[in-house]
């Protein structure tokens, strides 16, 4: 049973150690809700994510003898990167089992924290089955990623800071994937104040906290399936399940396409990247059915790849209508392009791609597939460009995947 | 000549109107140049700048009479929204004018901030006749971006924030455009301590400010061709010269391809977004000849369009090695690309883009040139793949631009 005392000695271990990240306000969220939001930006903590929190102070309740022996853990995600930078700052030696199939990126940020990182097996189960192993053989202490109560006291320490920003918050956003962070930040709010409310997100393609809560107990889903890759988790833990059941008054699923959308508005309102993950909680405001609240959306993580990060905005883009591809079918005769060219310049389109391809069709009045991708100021300005080359009597048809990335 | 006092009246003015930007320390920039850096994140400022400070201290000098009448000026970037967003707070109305090219986002945030916005002339020469006509017709208060002693003032409140946070700051980096933020924060920073250096920072495109300092007095560059358009001014102000002059220890100018580098670092060491202006201060830290010493970057601004956003991600990606395309020639018979595509699965080179064309050589030994865009892990897997691909007697190219976004 977690008691209050536990948070209070966690929030006592982790001064100096964590980055204080301060609630930010956000006037353009508050808007769109109808509720006053406000973030709480552990995308910004150190190492990007809020796992430094429970991985540290699992380290602080260990005897003498387990930190001389040191930490293991199997992740290759922000998981690792907590578990090294915490163990570093204890001195505490540590060895992170990541997927030979982990971006290099991440196996040197860990190294960089100072940890022994052993790459072993294409997929997680095989570097967490290896990491097991070695807790048995080397007598390491196995830190789990999120089914563990000291692990889960440790994230729930958030509370504190979000009740201190704002005493009079009404309901906290927060992020699911095994339960660990959810079963700390619930128990600790309830603790602290009964009357908060506290709604779990969950990515819809990895929704396995909701059909436990439905069960009654933990289960397995068949699979995972999200772009929020940080919650893309098939069992959640059955330690901290009955916290998150208890403490938690609803969870919320949010399909992978609105996190896009969330990824962009934060980018744009607040300057801030945050990885899918740690986006659910914006992505959920939409679906919360009061008005004039204190909401609170825990931000849980800002690790992205680059690439992703690439692959989002473009799709960003695509959604907003400020990058959309339409194919007309041109008579095969010369002066065919000028015209097009002209209605195009016209309206403002900037053209990105053109593919001018003949023979695609044996008449000659409509033998030439002309597919232009163009950049525009958004949906209206789409519209614009769109119902000009029908009025000029193209027929035209949208593409639904802009030829951009390609 | 600015007083000790004006900082300090402008300092309580805007108490409770801008945000706190509190400095972030940053461990990842301190190993790399040898310093301890500090962030002061601007960006993260209401309305994504710190142009609000000059504005609603500019308003809060005005008389009765000036204020009912109201402000004009003319912009297409952050000082429109700046100015709109503190007339607003203060009550006071704004017309401000922009060019007619000015995209519509942009154009709606000024209006969203309560704004009167006239899109006027296609650049913004004419934007600004434009507002200097309306500010004769119709009575309107000027507010200039930058030539104006109150807006210096307004902007350099930020260097007590930065003495509050960090009393024993050695160095100041701060972004030069027109040098009305560099005047106000350079003036205050030596009036606090004379020992502490402030050095500004310029994009190499439109270095005015170093041609100005270099002929002793305010000369203007024959064209300004940088994408830190935030800072590409041709003239810098007569009036904030002489205060530049006087407190500013150097002047740094950066090349606008270490932007697109440190767009990326910023992104993803401390998960914030900075416009390319604002980046010249962390851009600048590798120029700087000194260690352990407490250094300070001002990140202007954060205010990017998504396409901007976009295209600066993919030329980072390039920049690291994580993107990248080469061309072979292969002979022109059956068979020859399973051969490729064996060498690049063995090597986990990620296909992004194929393209395979016949008929480029009559020499059928040759015929046929294979242009091949990859994903790889960085510029030691880059090296690997073309390596492998030479060993099985391949010629390769490496084709400087990627077609990757085209």
């Amino acid at each position: 049973m977690i008691s209050l005392e536990q948070f209070k000695t966690a929030r006592s271990v982790l001064q100096g150690v964590i980055r204080s990240t301060n609630l930010i306000h956000s006037p353009a969220f508050s808007k769109n809700s109808g509720n006053q939001v406000y973030l709480k930006p552990e995308n910004m903590q150190v190492t990007g994510a809020y796992k430094i929190r429970g991985a540290y102070y699992k380290i602080s309740t260990l005897t003498q003898e387990q930190r001389q022996r040191g930490l293991v853990t199997a992740s290759a995600g922000n998981h690792a990167q907590g578990v090294a930078y915490a163990a570093q700052a204890a001195g505490v030696p540590a060895v992170i089992v990541m997927p030979t199939t982990t971006p290099l990126v991440k196996v040197n940020n860990t190294k960089d924290y100072g940890a022994e990182v052993i790459l072993h097996g294409e997929v997680f189960d095989d570097a967490a089955a290896m990491a097991a192993q070695l807790a048995e053989e080397r007598g390491l202490t196995y830190v789990h990623p999120f089914n563990d109560l000291d692990i889960a006291v440790g994230q729930g320490t958030m509370a504190y800071e979000i009740f201190q920003d704002l005493p009079d918050v009404d309901i906290i956003l927060v992020p699911i994937g095994g339960g660990g962070l959810c079963a700390g930040v619930s128990t600790l709010a309830k603790l602290l104040n009964p009357h908060v409310k506290v709604i779990g997100v969950e990515p819809e393609g990895a929704a396995s906290m909701t059909a436990s809560l439905e069960a009654g107990h933990v289960v397995t889903l068949p699979s995972a399936n999200t772009i929020a890759d940080g919650t893309a988790v098939k069992t959640p833990g059955d330690l901290v399940f009955p916290y998150v059941r208890d403490n938690t008054d609803s969870v919320l699923t949010i399909p992978d396409d609105e996190l896009v959308e969330a990824f962009l508005d934060l980018m744009e309102r607040h300057k801030m990247v945050a990885e899918n993950s740690g986006l659910l909680s914006v992505a959920a405001l939409k679906y919360l059915d009061c008005r004039d609240k204190n909401v609170v959306c825990i931000l849980s993580g800002g690790n992205m790849d680059v690439i992703t990060m690439s692959s989002l905005v473009q799709h960003g883009l695509i959604g907003r209508g400020r990058i959309f591809t339409f194919s007309v079918m041109l008579p095969d005769r010369p002066g065919e392009l000028r015209r097009v060219a002209d209605i195009l310049a016209r309206h403002n389109g900037n053209i990105i791609k053109l593919e001018h391809n003949q023979f695609v069709n044996i008449n000659r009045q409509s033998g030439v597939e002309l597919k232009v991708t163009l950049e525009a100021f958004g949906h209206d300005h789409k519209r614009e460009i769109l119902s000009a080359m029908q009025e000029e009597g193209y027929e035209v048809k949208t593409v639904s995947t802009p030829e951009f990335y390609t």
